[in-house]
């Protein structure tokens, strides 16, 4: 009987009269959130069945928060999707999920032929407020099991096709109750969201700061400026990012200093970070709890996290993605699938009641993922003596050169450390004589200056000679991305396979 | 597939040489306690079959740990027995839970016809010892499911008739992650073990210590000298006592003043305290965080919590249980199941994934309180405009005197603002003409002195006429208690009650 009626619910009993969202010029107490996803509940009960898909296709606001919550707590699925995704990709989502509504801030003309393929289309404005403003008020939660799905979340921007994972109420409660171990927060927190809501990491702590009474602060999008002059406005306690927001909002304190002595926790993860930049949020931000994370969206997603990383930006654990968060369980397997000892590279896979159900409508990639409850990540590391993970790679992005395996990871946290450098990415070319050589992708920092040369020798004086990049690009504007923030290695790496194909190595 | 295994294989893993377990002069790291939890379970899993119940009866000790933890881990069902109860009783439950092995620290003599119920008997000390040393290995939580049962735990000291409550795996591990939302430990704690671990407040913490790596420090059982010494010594952190206990701690450290600054937060709960009591604990621990708690063996055990009572004890909220913790639903119903509003008594009822999956052997006592997945706990109670409960009374406990309810926990809270009241018990007494009488059981403070007739008067300064008791008994001795360390009001109502039937009130 557990569902996503019960935070908001309980938001609405205990504080009520709180500041619970605040998004722009909009500021919702927890009654008045919880009133907006009943009437908006009420509105959806009239128009669709249990199970119906609710799609949302929008930038950050309280609407999408309610979408969110809402949906899944009257029993349909919410699929957000992903507007930085080509409008084919957003199509396919569409239609793969059979989503019949729509909510979206797109133009009709932005939409296009997106459209066509939506029963009824939401504008998330005036549009929207009408509706659920003449809207019945509906009880939420009436029906909703916990092993209900909550919604459809796709996935696949670095991996190829994209996927729709399904996530069970159960699958996103519990990951908040996870995720708290490492956060542990209480109604004084304020979490600022700066990661796009369409992914995982920009409501992940949604159904957690319901739980406890914390206030969220939503800003439209990730924009460094932005971002700082609400932490000081409003005073925001914690916030979750991806490195290369972490190393923008630096930049941008460095041009103009606030206020940030609110920020207690600073969670990062999606990609690692470098230790130089650790090192530089450390100082930037001296008294605040440095998390870092590591999750997939098919964990719902928390996986690992490693707290208080300021305390340890000296040593290896730098680099880890930190310990299996305490409600998961995680093992290190071989291609066989048995688990490996410490220190032994291998895929990372994960247990735990945050497992997805499944992909939807894809038996078969699930089968490939999903074996006795076991969610096998594709991603290669080993655990340390400690219980810490670390990341070498994604399978798919593992290099290897003349027989030797090269972790692009470990090639790019070399690069990191050279003083010009802002963003990289290493990655595997076809070689006629290597299999495949050591490529890398630079963007320098602004004013700064290094050559291929210097680049190419910095990395030799800190690696075997197989691992140092064959050649550097450096690029003038900031390396692709996904909808996340993660480098899109695929993006870099695809003019160079043009007509061949590229095995996948590792345990996958 | 999650079970007790996980905590205690996280705990190893992540903190392996880190010291876990501390009772008396046996200091154990996480990684020597997991090993000695794989032998017992080898041990065990050569002597038993799944399912099967093991008993144990002692005072608190890491033995009793490892075997809270490990007999569940491998997939049998541990049964701690109350060693405060009568021969009789501990003999119903070991009966009743058909308990082959027992655990014990008690004597053969001091056993006396227990022994002849169990078909095999292990003194928990050489004899345990040397069984575990000479165990094989077994793999923790192989083929243990979520929905297996983790143990019975036997109930009903203040309630009538014992019944084994069946928690099952989950319901362990689910109240772990809801206790964190209020207590949010971290590996630098350390949880001082005052709660008896036959009882649920004695083993509450485990689970969710090992999870995040944190310490207990076990002592033999209550004794407030023993208590005080032990947390200046192992700078214990977190603590959960009931009232009695805080009590009997505060004479204590007024005879004898210790450093126990280390002291974070402080959770009580099993009975109301007092704001007389809190304000003294607030004004001897002025940098201690305050938690109340409530709950029931039935619900593995968290229903409510309040944080930071210490900031409310000058208000309404002192004598708040607290809200719904996270992970948990709670409902206040009326005598036909409807749900009340704010400040209107009835029935506490809780929902979660912690609620017990039944009594053993008592289908008809489960179904009873166990409609729809709600637990109904026979406490009579209202939740205030903020979500915050006010245990009134036990339906139980509540007399009706000339057609008026009296919550004797009212008539209680009065009687404790009286300086020279140390514990009182309210209940209600056959009276020809009223039905019930209110009647109160007190013990004086040493060396203060206090007439019936003037705590009768200090009565009447602040209640209703009906409300006042028309008889208070001064006790010499401590008033009898459950091995929990509430108050057997059954007992002291029990002689005036001889050869009739009393009604329960309320609405059970």
């Amino acid at each position: 009987m557990q569902s996503f009626a019960d935070p908001i619910e309980r938001a609405e009993r205990c504080f009520g009269d709180r500041e619970g969202v605040v998004a722009g010029e909009v500021r919702l107490s927890f009654g008045a959130f919880a009133e907006r996803c009943r009437r908006l509940a009420g509105w959806l009960l009239a128009r669709t069945q249990r199970g119906d898909r609710v799609a949302v296709l929008a930038a950050n606001s309280h609407q999408q928060l309610e979408l969110y919550c809402a949906v899944p707590a009257c029993g349909r699925l919410i699929v957000p999707l992903n507007g930085r995704h080509a409008l084919p990709e957003i199509a396919y989502a569409l239609r793969d999920s059979g989503a019949r509504l729509l909510f979206t801030d797109w133009s009709a003309a932005a939409l296009g032929e997106l459209a066509d393929l939506a029963s009824e289309i939401v504008p998330l404005g005036a549009g929207y407020e009408d509706r659920i403003a003449g809207a019945p008020r509906a009880a939420l939660g009436r029906g909703v099991g916990e092993d209900d799905l909550a919604g459809l979340f796709y996935t696949g921007g670095t991996t190829g096709a994209s996927k729709g994972v399904m996530l069970s109420q159960r699958n996103k409660l519990a990951d908040a109750l996870h995720l708290n171990t490492s956060v542990r927060l209480t109604q004084d927190d304020t979490w600022q969201v700066i990661s796009p809501m369409f992914h995982t990491a920009g409501t992940f702590h949604a159904l957690l700061c319901l739980w406890v009474g914390a206030r969220q602060v939503i800003l439209p999008g990730f924009e460094a400026r932005g971002v700082l002059d609400a932490i000081e406005r409003e005073r925001s306690s914690v916030m979750f990012g991806v490195p290369t927001m972490l190393s923008a909002m630096l930049e941008e304190q460095r041009a103009r200093e606030r206020d940030l002595s609110s920020l207690r926790l600073l969670g990062y993860g999606a990609a690692p970070a470098s230790s130089s930049l650790l090192r530089r949020v450390r100082d930037a931000l001296p008294r605040c709890e440095l998390v870092s994370m590591y999750g997939a969206t098919e964990l719902a997603p928390m996986a690992t996290t490693l707290e208080h990383m300021e305390r340890c930006v000296d040593d290896e654990r730098a680099l880890s993605a930190g310990r299996p968060i305490p409600g998961v369980r995680l093992r290190i397997l071989d291609a066989e699938g048995r688990e490996l000892g410490p220190r032994e590279v291998g895929e990372v896979a994960v247990a735990g009641p945050n497992v997805m159900r499944g992909y939807w409508n894809k038996a078969e990639q699930t089968a490939e993922v999903l074996r006795l409850g076991w969610y096998h990540t594709g991603d290669l590391g080993f655990l340390d003596e400690r219980g810490c993970l670390y990341l070498v790679d994604r399978a798919k992005d593992m290099i290897v050169s003349g027989g030797e395996n090269v972790y692009s990871s470990e090639v790019e946290e070399v690069l990191y450390r050279h003083p010009a450098v802002l963003e990289c990415a290493v990655f595997g070319v076809p070689d006629p004589h290597w299999g495949e050589a050591v490529r890398a992708a630079v963007v320098l920092r602004p004013g700064r200056s290094a050559s291929e040369d210097e680049l190419r020798e910095h990395c030799r004086r800190a690696l075997g000679g197989y691992k140092v990049p064959k050649a550097v690009d450096l690029h003038g504007d900031a390396l692709p991305k996904s909808g996340a923030g993660k480098i899109l290695k695929r993006a870099l790496r695809a003019p160079f396979w043009q007509g061949r194909e590229r095995g996948i190595h590792g345990s996958e």
